[in-house]
This record gives structure tokens, sequence and C-alpha cells, in this order.
């Protein structure tokens, strides 16, 4: 793959994000990965979707050095760097504070498990990170919300857990590329949305029960998946 | 009826799922039947709604067998077949995930009778289906879902009920036809809201009065509706 | 005016209803009235608001009989004409579901006076109708709608509160004119959003205080009103 | 700077509060500055922002006195001309009843600091008004409303707090130019939407940690910020 392919998928993976309702002004940033090459290409900091060109998307190397491009990386490029170095299998990084996501997020609480759209994301809760330690936050603040992602996903692992609550912040997803990574956010969303409206309506909602849980999860997922058309 | 037009009766059913704003990506799907041959069209599994052609809608017969079309029907086909051999008078039938339906499906709650809206749509709380076992899940899940389904409808039947909720799941929603369908998801979700936002500014709301109900929706269901221009 | 001046005012007050967000499917109507020759311009049951154009907008007396047109008035035509038998001064009625206000009607709660939007819109709560008997409901159940929204304004009147919500059911609006009506119907819509939220927020929030209520009403209406450009 | 350049922006600035979804029918102005001339330029009272041109817009002096235009500007005029007077450095204010900070000020209740987006914008809960008396109501309602707005900003001053909620009203923002105190406003309803969400979810949600909120806003703004390409 070209870079020039790779900028212009994570140039459409950051377009996404306002279309789909995720992103408020320039909050938000998408990243995707040239595995042999071991760059990153990511959205420049506090750039507005407007006139965002795949020309101004910034290339990095694993250690978030700029390689290509006039403009400074994201922000939070330590944490997408972070990512990619702890997770082979992942090719893309979306961050977003998007409305619902981000209120469990402020809220500190894991988002349970309460229904099959969550299982067809995801077979497990929603984990949120540890608090981060002041001198986490003092120093390398950006590596360090890397640091906490990666210990709230690695038991499970990248492939099952798709996401993670940065608390008192905001999600985190990613996926095989930076499309799959922006279909996680809009699911995440969603699933985020329908489990705070329920808690609201049922404070004590059970967890949906395990078998279907398997079920919905093994229907898109896994080697026996039958949902789609591959 | 020719099945071409029931495929482009189906597409435009299907297509109006995310112009009502009822589905996410790609989840959700609608189908019709033909009575006479006994075949079903229904969505292709997992296909964008902005790719969607009429030439991809897929038709079965009331096994679920594909009897044309290239590509995998629907996942939920044995449910949409199911509730086609329960209820002879349906000709359509709409699944979604649409948010506040389904909020309240995994809330685990049926939907309160609480205002006249609601009575227009049906004058009866929106039931909810029983859990699945563990076997009903592992075996045949999908039949299964419509098992329960028609379980909850038998007693007061299709005609009176329009709609149901899968536990831990999501709505079904049917009628004479594609286009009656979507309308009964589109009122259903409406319907859900309010009843939701009802429930949350006053969780002891009472029941729409009996009177009411059935003068609402005599005004529009049965031998003397005086709502519309037929 | 000519009928056909009133017709167009008719019709466009109706199209803003969906342009608004203020109605689902075919669910609300709007009238207007010609004084000078007692006749009321109002929509046609069950039209869909994608074809409606000003000849289908029917012409009925002040008492509901079809004076023009070839479709059937809306089933709300007794509720709107005895409105405007009832209050000389309003040349405009219109009946929707909207979300919130609907919300409030079936949590059988009048609207609590919470903030600026809603004293700049009416300087006292939003009633609510007392429940019709059951006797009331089963004869001519759409004029004895007419009697307890009557009832329910009658002590004011009109002027001082443009709007009120029928209980179990919905609002209705009215104004100087048709547009004016809507107006009312869109702002008393997010009032009812806003004191939803507060609501839930803080269950006893105080109701605004005596003078701001009293300073807001009076920069938009009567005598010393300082608000706008006419 | 011509004025006919601040006319543009204030145009431009107003134009913007509808297309971000902040303001309903008329409810909102935007106004900007000239230090030099001691000129301020607003929107016109209840005028459509459909019907808005550069040439509608009021140019008042720092008293409130009309010295351009033909209209009768904003009703709140006397509020932007004294948090002008106040504060020497903000060079825009906007006054919106967005949904959700306005259920926030209506709540009577400042909004706490929840989550990295409220210190992106801001390091402290945004502050509440006292309530004015009713002689401050009676006589010069809104200079009363400016002077309990700058009672509430005064001790940490305009750069700390780009905004404030007028105790059962609706907040104000500020910010160095008319387009900075859009962005501002954009960003207090969609914190004011989470921290709404987020004590829905959890009503004893502890506030941001200390080292976080100060590192969050110093990325964005001081001398060290480092967010953005300038």
């Amino acid at each position: 793959m070209e870079l020039a392919q790779l900028r212009e998928e994570v140039l459409a993976a950051n377009l996404a994000l306002p279309a789909y309702g995720l992103v408020t002004l320039t909050w938000g940033n998408a990243s995707g990965i040239d595995r042999d090459r071991g760059l990153v290409a990511i959205k420049p900091s506090g750039v507005s979707y407007d006139e965002l060109t795949a020309a101004d998307i910034v290339i990095v190397d694993l250690d978030g050095n700029v390689v290509q491009g006039a403009g400074r990386p994201s922000t939070d490029t330590p944490t997408h760097v972070a990512l990619y170095r702890a997770f082979d299998q992942i090719g893309g990084v979306v961050h977003t504070h998007s409305t619902y996501a981000t209120s469990w997020a402020q809220a500190q609480r894991e988002i349970p498990l309460l229904g099959t759209t969550h299982a067809d994301l995801c077979a497990h809760p929603i984990p949120l990170t540890r608090a981060l330690t002041d001198a986490e936050v003092q120093e390398d603040y950006e590596a360090n919300t890397g640091v906490v992602l990666i210990e709230a996903v690695a038991e499970l692992g990248a492939a099952e857990l798709p996401c993670a609550l940065v608390r008192g912040h905001a999600p985190f997803c990613w996926g095989a590329g930076p499309a799959a990574a922006v279909q996680n956010a809009v699911t995440l969303e969603e699933v985020a949305r329908m489990a705070l409206l329920t808690s609201l309506l049922e404070p004590a909602a059970a967890p949906l029960d395990a078998a279907v849980r398997q079920k919905h999860h093994q229907r898109k997922h896994g080697p026996h998946a039958y949902y789609g058309q591959s």
C-alpha cells in the first residue's frame, strides 16, 4: 500500500466522524497504520474538518516523530502510537468525544452489556481505564493515556475489546483499519446511548443472558460467523 | 403481483428505515410476502443501504430457502418466515434496533399504554417476549426468536398487536404489506420515545383511560374508522 | 381576505409542522379562520404532508360542516371549531403530537414555569385539561375535547394562555393566525423539552421569580412591549 | 478595522447560531466590538435569521445608544455593552437559549466540571448568577442582567471564565471576537448536554481530577498550549 492511499483512507475516516455526528467542532481524530513501513497517518491538530485535505494528514513514526507533513499532528498522537505498538492486529484508531460514550466516561462507569446490539460489537462490558496518577498526567499525559487504555484492554485483548473509555475523558476505538475503527466508534456511540436510556428507565436492568450474548457475537465475528456477504 | 414489484416494495421499505432514522449502519431489515406463491422478498445480510438495489433483494420460500438472488438473505430470515407462517393476515415485516424501542427491550419491560398516540397504533401495551432458553439460543436461534414473538402475540393476534419487543434485543413490526410495517415501526419508535420520557418525568404515570383508548383505536381501525380519506 | 389566501396560509402552516420537527407521519393539523365569513380552512384527514396542496385544504363552517373541498376534514375539526367559537380573538389553531409537550400530557402534569423562555410565551404554567368522562368520550369525543380545552383556558383567557395540554393526548396551540399558532407550537415544544430536562436534573426546581416572569412577558406582549421591530 | 467588516463578522456569528442548532426561532444574538471606536455591532431585535443581512446589524455606543442602523437593536443590548465595559479583553458576546445550558440555568445549578471536554473550555465550573432583586428587574432589567453576570465572573475574570448562566434564564458567552464567542457557545452547549446526561446516570459523579483539569486546559490555553497549528 502506498502512503498516498493510507492518507486517503485516514482522510475519509476523519471526515466520517462529523458526518456520523460523533464530533463537535474539531474534537476527534482518526489514524491508520502502514505496518510494513511502521508509519502512522493521523489528523493534524485543531484543523477544521471542512478544510481538511489528504495533504494535511501528517505521517509519524511509531514514536510519534513527524516524518512527513507540514502541520503538527493531533495532540493525541502519543496515545494512538502507544495503541499501535501494543496491539499488532489493529490497523486504525479513532478518538472522539461522542456525547453518550463520553457521558459514561464522565460518570466513571463501564458500559454494561444490556442487549444484542452491544453483543454484536463486543461480548463484554466496555471497560473504563483507571485514573491516571498526578505524575502520569504531568509527564507525558497522552502517552500515559495509552498506558491505561492498554492496561484496560490487555487481559482480553484488542480483538475481543474494540474500544474502551478513558475515565473522565472519552472513548478510543480501533479496528482492522481506519474505516473499521470508525464503524466501531459509530456502534459504540449508539450502544452507549441505548445503555444510558435503558439505565434511566430501569437502573437495575439485568445484563444480557450469556447464551444470547455469545450467539450474537459469534454471528458477526469468528470462525462460524454468518452475518454479511463474505 | 409480479415478484419484480414485490422486490421494489421491499427495497423501498428497506430504504425508508434509514430515512426515518430507525437504523444505524446496516442494522435492520424489511421483507414482504407474495401469499399466492408462498415467497418472501427480504434484504440481503449486512449490505449497506447506500448500495442496495432491487436486484439485491433475495427471494426465499416459507422455510427460508433461497429461491432467487445471488446474496445471502438477512440472518433474521428465519424469524420473518416464522411470523408469515403464523399470521396469515400480515404482508410485511420490519426489524430494527431503533433507539427507544430497543431501550425498552433492553430494560426488559413492555411499553405501557400512556397516551392516544399509542392507542392510535394499538389498544394494548406493546408486549415483551419471554427469555429464550439456552437450548433455544444454541439451536436455531433466529427461528426460536420467531417462536417467542408468536407466543407473545398469539392470544390477541397480529391484527390487534402490530409489533412486539424481543427481550434484550429489539422490536419486530408487521402490517398488511412492507410499507404498512414501516409505518408501524416509525410509530412504535415515537411511542417508545414518548413513553420513556413520560416515565422519567412521572414513574407512576397512569395508563390512558380505557374509553379514550378504545375511541382512538376505533377512529383509525375497524369497521367504524373515520380517520383518513378512504 | 379571499378564501384562496386563507387556504395558502393554512397550507403553509401545515407544511411548517414537519419542517419544525413537530409531527411524525401525518399526526398534526393546522387551521385558520375567516371571521367575516365564519369559515374555517383545515387540513384534510390522514393526507401526507408531502402531497398536500392548497386545493386539498377543506373549508368548513363553524359547526364543522364541509362547505368546500373534496376530502374529509381532519378528525380533530370539531375541536378546532369549538375553540374558534369560544375565543373570538384567535385566528389560527395547531394540533400536534410533538414529543416533549405530549410527554407532559401523558405524564398528566401541567408544564411548570421554570424559565424566561416560558415567560416569553406565556406568564403562567401551561394548563392540563381535566379527564373526559366516559360519556364525553363516547358521544362527540372531538367536540368534548374542545369543551375541556375551553374549560382549562377560560378563566385566564386565550390571549393569556396560547396553548394547553389535553390530558393523556397532546397539545393544542392557537394565535392571531395560522402562522402565529405555529410559532406558539414551536415555542411550546422547546419550553416543554427544557422543562422536562430541568425537572430530571432538579425535580424540585423552583418556578421563575414573579418579577422576572412579568418582565419577560411584558417585553414581548402588551402595551409596553419592546421586543422586535414593530 | 472598518465597521463594514465588523458588521460582516457579527452577521456571520449570528447566522452560525441556528446553523449550530443553538437557537429556536429568533431567540439569540451575537455582537462584536470595535475597541478603537468604542462601538458595538449587534443583531436587531426579533428579526428572522433567514432575512438578516449585514445592513440590518445595528451599531451602538458603549451606553447602548444607536449610532447607525434603521432597526431597534436586540433587547439584550444593555447586557452586551455592560460586559464590554467590564471586561476589556473580550471582543464578542453571544446569548442563546440553547437547550441544555438553559436547562442548567433553569435548574438554578452551576455546571460541574465532570470531564476533559469541559476542561478544554474552562478550568472551573460554569457559574450561575445570583437572583436579581425585584428592584433590579423592574428598573433596567437588561443592564442589571449584565451586573449579575459581571459579579459571577469578576473574581476569576472573563479570560478564565468564557461564559456564565443567568439564573432562570440562559447562558451568555464571550471571546476574543464574535467567532470565538460562537465557538464557546457551541462548546458550552455540548458540555452542558454531557454534564446533564452524566448527572442523570450518576448523580454523585465526581469532578474531574485537578491534575487532568489543569493539563487539558493548558493544552489549549496559555503560554504552553500545544493544541492546534499556531
